[in-house]
């Protein structure tokens, strides 16, 4: 493997620092640096530094690329996403406009369900050939890791067949895909009516399926009014955990039921969303284990609050930003666009929204060891944008800035 | 000029219509078609209906686009930019993220003046360089009419420097360029505390050069607390149309002071902005001949309050978006993701989005009999996008979807 030497990079964010969770204060040093260069070897950070302290002789015969008036950044991590369906909803996108609710929708019998309807028909090597083409646009985007969860087939046969599929393409796709087992996404129409039934199932049989066969080391659960109750997501997750399995939730979207005190009461890595979150859950969450996934996107699309990011960060609680990728409430993969609604509409700072959208959602996938900074030893998972300041890339939206994507130390050349 | 044929189009919205502003409910009515075909002849729309019913003959050995699965529409119209200028504001971005406000910053020294003083400072060859580029990336993103303010330069020098530079834009690029004339943008420093000394500059000098240079055949004004008073804005608009020109006022941006009404008064061709428009001055634009152009990446971008949507279509005023692309208050050309916007935050329905960035923009520029619609007899601009459905392209977001785009029914390579 050739080395690569990034050479005279305008402005650079590389996020040194501990190898987990930045908070508060720390949150907004993303440790810049102003004409620096970066030597890759091997596929690892080999050495970052000013570009006059550049020592060439550390990697002979290296590529070069002239980094002039470009910002480097690390590739961005993005810990929440559902990018694995089939169909669209652009149709429910415009009942939207017109007034009705995502859960209006949902209850007249779109929203996920209709989404499970197609990914149910689709197979699997058509849910694994979109899901590629979209991998391949994120990264295109700078997105370098990505988490994409089950939970758009709810029976066992379909829910084995996305983890199979994000479990090949895991293997087979240049970005680094963490798959997460979201079964209790929704009720499944075969069990309206009888929640219980489905979370026997996901208890007995698909969860402990997915655990031995290793497709996923993450249990997910949508803790909201009409979906998971507290009860029955404290017994689902109770059960992952005795797996071994790492436990998520979707807390504190729609309404507030207790869904993220819950998170911290099982030792939850994340709670996810968060519009609804009140005092006591903020309380409970500080001083915890436990992080506070935000998802500007589905605020923004939906037209609803947003998470309260300031008092999360002020009172010390490590934040990561996601796009939630998915057909209903977001159909966004673009990072640098959810860090602009950050900025805008959360009064998240450039630095803020950028280290929440890399090393602080490294920690949540368990990888900030690996990635979401560029630090010697680390994985060469590296971006270059069209712009001269890290600032910009929240500043200047709805365009994609990322000019060359590193992964592993590999040059991508996009079609 | 060789023949073009879009063929097997899935989703073609047409927007075939009056030669001018949709009101109401016809902004509802996209004219959709499935399965389509369009035939372009020496840079014009020749023909457009149902692909069964094709008769290559009519072109004899075109080009032929099989658009299987994908989206046409006619090309954006974007007719509200200050996309000619200097500098970036990106420092500025972060502080607005840290609470202080659009009229804060501008206060201390930032804002506009700021831009004024980085765009003085470059050459007229270099302002056009940047645009020209800013212009290319704008067709790249399915743009193909774009209108243009002067408004950094605010002395004699500079102002017309910038319209130069755009009148030379305008014979040497491939998107169809409208400047409009805006030196009171903001007062410059060398007028501080004597506005009346500057429109005297403007009302004796700058305006009766421009319009017999034909720099330009539209004025602006920036009416607004701070910058131009709804007296001074009479006077300056008043001496412009003397002059032959259109009159269009930057009006109840940050504060209701009369600006959407004076417009009515006025005959302007249209009021942009109406974030802070009440009722009476929507009873004044009602069965006035003045559109509103909105701007909903403004009001994203500040996170401020948006312009009501809703109330101006609902009582039959045409409504035009526009991005409003500058460094200070929106750094975006993505007319796709002011639909977005307008869909998600102003209750627009997709259908109306289009209409407001297509046909009824280009009515603003007084060119719908041109352009902003794909019907026999227009210029050939047309986008095909990667979307099923012409829903999609607002619903998609933060992505481009734009595939080929064709100027004047040259099919245009980018790099």
């Amino acid at each position: 493997m050739r080395p690569v030497i990034l050479h005279h990079i305008a402005s650079l964010a590389s996020l040194a620092g501990p190898a987990g969770y930045r908070r508060s204060a720390d949150m907004r040093d993303v440790s810049p640096l102003h004409d620096a260069s970066i030597v890759i070897v091997d596929g690892h950070i080999h050495w970052v530094g000013r570009s006059t302290e550049l020592d060439r002789a550390t990697a002979p015969d290296a590529e070069e690329l002239d980094c002039t008036g470009m910002t480097v950044l690390p590739g961005f991590v993005d810990c929440h996403t559902h990018a694995m369906f089939a169909g669209s909803r652009h149709d429910e996108f415009a009942m939207r406009a017109s007034g009705r609710s995502y859960q209006d929708i949902a209850e007249a019998g779109g929203g996920i369900l209709s989404t499970v309807r197609a990914t149910r028909t689709a197979s699997k090597r058509e849910l694994k050939r979109t899901t590629a083409r979209r991998l391949d646009a994120m990264m295109e985007h700078g997105t370098t890791t990505v988490e994409v969860k089950s939970g758009y087939g709810l029976s066992e046969t379909d829910e084995l067949k996305m983890l199979e599929a994000l479990h090949e393409l895991r293997q087979e796709h240049l970005a680094t895909v963490v798959p997460t087992f979201l079964g209790a996404h929704a009720v499944p129409p075969e069990f309206a009516g009888n929640p219980g039934g489905y979370l026997d199932l996901l208890i007995t049989r698909l969860l402990p399926y997915a655990a031995r066969k290793g497709l996923s080391d993450t249990c997910d659960v949508f803790c909201e009014s009409g979906y998971f109750s507290v009860e029955q997501t404290r017994r689902l997750l109770t059960t992952a955990r005795s797996l071994g399995l790492k436990v998520r939730l979707h807390a504190d979207q729609l309404n507030q039921i207790g869904a993220s005190a819950l998170g911290v009461e099982l030792g939850a890595i994340s709670v996810d969303h968060l519009e609804c979150i009140d005092a006591a859950g903020i309380a409970r969450l500080r001083g915890s284990s436990t992080a506070g996934v935000l998802l500007p996107g589905a605020s923004f699309f939906l037209g609803g609050p947003y998470a309260p990011a300031r008092d999360l960060i002020d009172q010390g609680i490590p934040v990561a930003i996601a796009t939630n990728f998915n057909p209903g409430s977001c159909m966004s993969f673009s990072m640098p666009l959810m860090m602009t609604i950050a900025c805008t509409q959360m009064r998240m700072s450039p630095e803020e929204a950028l280290t929440a959208s890399t090393i602080n959602a490294a920690a949540v996938l368990g990888l900030a060891d690996r990635v979401g900074s560029i630090e010697v030893g680390k994985a060469a998972d590296i971006i270059v944008l069209d712009a001269p300041s890290y600032r910009s890339v929240a500043y200047e939206f709805g365009v994609n800035l990322v000019r060359r994507v590193i992964k592993n130390g590999v040059l991508l050349e996009f079609p």
